[in-house]
């Protein structure tokens, strides 16, 4: 499982990094947290795509882009207060354990 | 170490729990991302004090606040693309690692 939080100025270049996460399979936490799990072989893609994004003009010299790998600790032991992401248990993948 | 996010609605909501999660010795990652170390015996106060933003009128429906206790592994792989936050080192330790 990933977390990837961001802090992007330009209204277009924050869309088009909220788009590449979904393309890649995470899903919108919040409304700059993203969560999800990433197939190995993706990983290295995604990062060049995120550090890619630099590189754009409409970068400013603010923005930042988080990538934490998250360990199963994590997943057991986190605690959202508010309404449940859309598709949660589909995201933690809890639902396994829940219809098994 | 936790990591804390959140999207709240009203400024100055938003504010007072930005203000608290100072007070409890955490540190601005992003603009709604925020991480540090949390003493064991200060825990169960930061979540009662989250769990009662709940109740106050300026919560809004769709707010919602992320804890997430990270895991070593979270903090050895993190990776940050831009101006890494002011004081990293002191927040992820790492300073007594390169000065011993």
């Amino acid at each position: 499982m990933h977390l990837i939080s961001y802090d992007i100025q330009d209204d277009a270049l924050r869309l088009q990094l909220a788009k590449l996460l979904i393309q890649f399979g995470l899903h919108r936490i919040q409304y700059s947290v993203f969560m999800g799990r990433l197939k190995t072989s993706r990983l290295p893609k995604l990062q060049k795509a995120l550090q890619h994004l630099q590189t754009e003009k409409r970068w400013h010299s603010e923005d930042s882009i988080m990538l934490l790998p998250l360990h199963q600790y994590s997943e057991d032991n986190l605690e959202f207060i508010g309404p449940l992401p859309d598709r949660w248990l589909e995201i933690t993948e809890k639902i396994h354990t829940l219809i098994l």
